[in-house]
């Protein structure tokens, strides 16, 4: 199928992917005088006085507000906040979905990371949590960071945190399979922007070897003089013997490749020069940094992707319903890097239940068990780092 | 029933009285890659070389912004942006319900107007139309019309305009049934906030005679030294003889009063001391100017309220929906007089061909030709004063 013009078919015919509907008919003066005046007084009165009862007597406690400048929307780069819509509807239709949560898609007129951030923390009274998408890097740290330092209610960029969770549950499952520890093996990440960043941290927090980052310039080092504050922080914690090269370089001898870049930066010769039972999550989309087939045939054990005609797509959709979903259901006020690793563990878990195979290291995206899963751990995680509100 | 104690029973169980919902099943991977990626990248470039397709093929084309800042929530005064979701909400639902537009309620955590705007402003393109609401006078002037000079959408400000149009349309048919005509009235309004500022307005646009306009220190003459600005422009355009005194002096010899105040302003000598014939709309909120019984009593040969208890409701449920549905149904950039006294004609019309009575100026809330009706009127309106898209 042609999904481009198909696609561009059916969003004109459906005029919208999601729609605003109410939970109750008002079809006659009393529904009218309950549902709105006089009768909405009470409940109003009741939230005056208690600001949290506002995620009980309104739809705030189930409802993410999915918010993006258009500067980094998938692939297609900087297109503006209107041309972003059509992938912010689709978020919110997959949070609805997959994980029964109220979406509102924002799309925001300016670039300047403090008018953006002021533009939400204006409306944080309105929404449960807060969705950052496609939003470029640097700007995204800082726009999450001060958004955190603002709000009362969760703050969460799926493109960072949403990719590191998925990314951490495959290789998981695909360390178990190949007989490695966690702590014992060097990653090689290639992308130093939203996805990679996170991606090295929740490694970092989930006990994982030495990280080595690269970007265009090569790896991340503390002695490069042309580093972001971000990539400041990343040198702090990655690349423990301070190595200075270039990603093919970082690629002998390292255990796992993850490829959050670009299409075609890793050569059949890159792959064939990492250890032993090479782990390759080659996640550029829609070309990823080697074709799986190339990988395989260059001797990598296991290869992962971003697609969906591959196996072991490495997909978002796995994790962000559920992480919502966890985390308005115990009213927590963060979502925080204990919950990130729980729904980790939470989806790597159901693939070991389902038997882990080269080919299968994640659930399917449509196994009714993953957001009830995942969102089970996010909540006890919430409650047992002190986040959960109830 | 006591609706204050039901309702709030009603509102801990919806948690919500709107929700949001897609427009198909994403169920197997196939429909992913259509609502979602990879398909969804063409829509995206298709809005990106054309910004007005974002009204075709996102929600855009359908979807209000409910915004406030809670500082005149009802009769409640400023109980904060969390408190007023729950009207918010209320009147999102009221939006689905009667005109088919999909709406999202946004309540802006800062007083300051240049937030407000700003807030609003930055989201523009998210949205359709932006609907203000319960944002206290006369900071509601100011913030509606920096909103209408920055956004490309139309902006109107509901507890103005709203009152202001259904207040017209009970007006016509009241005198009608009087055999008199609008311009040769003599009109008196008590309140100089929102809701009278707007009425005097609309009842300037549509030809009424002279018009009075009464605050809390009298009426509002040119002389006056205490004036807002938007009360200065009042001055500019209403009382023709510049007369100077109290409410009780302005209604002798009066053709119609309406109420937009407070409680109890109005006494049966007030009313006595009217014009034969004369029309009393007491609209405060719940209690009246005067209530209707000491109002007939006193000589009033017609009178509406604002409640549902009594007939001849002036309920701006009449008319809100239906203008956003024929604003949106012709893409209009703006909702301007015109279009307004295209609604209040579209309403008494369907007031006439009911059959008008002393008791039933305006069609019942129920009624499923109403929004229709104004839909239509408003669409050509907004054609003929050439502010619809398409």
């Amino acid at each position: 199928m042609d999904y481009a013009e198909e696609s561009l078919k059916l969003h004109y015919k459906w005029k919208g992917k999601i729609e605003t509907v109410t939970k109750m008919k008002i079809d006659s003066k009393e529904a009218l005088s309950l549902a709105y005046t006089p009768g909405v007084a009470r409940p109003c009165l009741e939230i005056r006085d208690d600001l949290s009862k506002s995620f009980d007597l309104t739809w705030r406690g189930n409802t993410v507000a999915v918010v993006t400048d258009g500067t980094a929307v998938l692939g297609l780069g900087d297109i503006g906040p209107e041309a972003g819509m059509p992938v912010m509807e689709g978020k919110c239709a997959l949070f609805r979905t997959f994980g029964g949560v109220d979406a509102v898609p924002l799309c925001i007129r300016s670039k300047d990371p403090d008018v953006i951030v002021e533009t939400v923390a204006m409306l944080a009274g309105s929404f449960g949590g807060i969705n950052l998408e496609d939003i470029s890097a640097p700007r995204c740290f800082e726009i999450e960071d001060k958004l955190k330092a603002r709000c009362d209610i969760p703050v969460f960029h799926d493109d960072q945190h949403g990719t590191a969770v998925v990314a951490l549950a495959a290789l998981m499952g695909a360390l178990k399979l190949v007989g490695k520890e966690l702590c014992d093996i060097r990653t090689v990440i290639s992308g130093a922007g939203a996805a990679g960043t996170a991606t090295a941290r929740l490694l970092k927090e989930s006990g994982a070897g030495d990280i080595i980052v690269c970007d265009r310039n090569g790896v991340i080092s503390a002695g490069r003089s042309d580093l972001t504050p971000a990539k400041r922080v990343l040198a702090a914690f990655t690349n423990r013997e301070n190595k200075t090269g270039s990603l093919s370089q970082m690629l002998r001898g390292a255990d796992v490749f993850i490829g959050v870049s670009a299409p075609g930066l890793v050569t059949p010769e890159d792959i064939s020069s990492m250890a032993r039972d090479a782990i390759v999550f080659a996640m550029a989309n829609p070309v990823p940094e080697i074709m799986p087939e190339q990988a395989k045939a260059a001797g990598a054990a296991i290869v992962g992707t971003g697609r969906s005609d591959y196996p072991n797509q490495i997909n978002n959709v796995l994790a962000f319903p559920g992480i919502f979903r966890g985390a308005f259901d115990v009213r927590a006020s963060d979502i925080n890097g204990e919950m990130k690793l729980a729904a980790a563990y939470a989806l790597a878990d159901l693939a070991v239940q389902d038997g882990l195979s080269a080919d299968r290291l994640l659930p399917e995206p449509f196994d009714p068990r993953i957001a009830p899963a995942v969102a089970q751990a996010v909540a006890q995680a919430a409650r047992n780092s002190r986040v959960a509100g109830i």
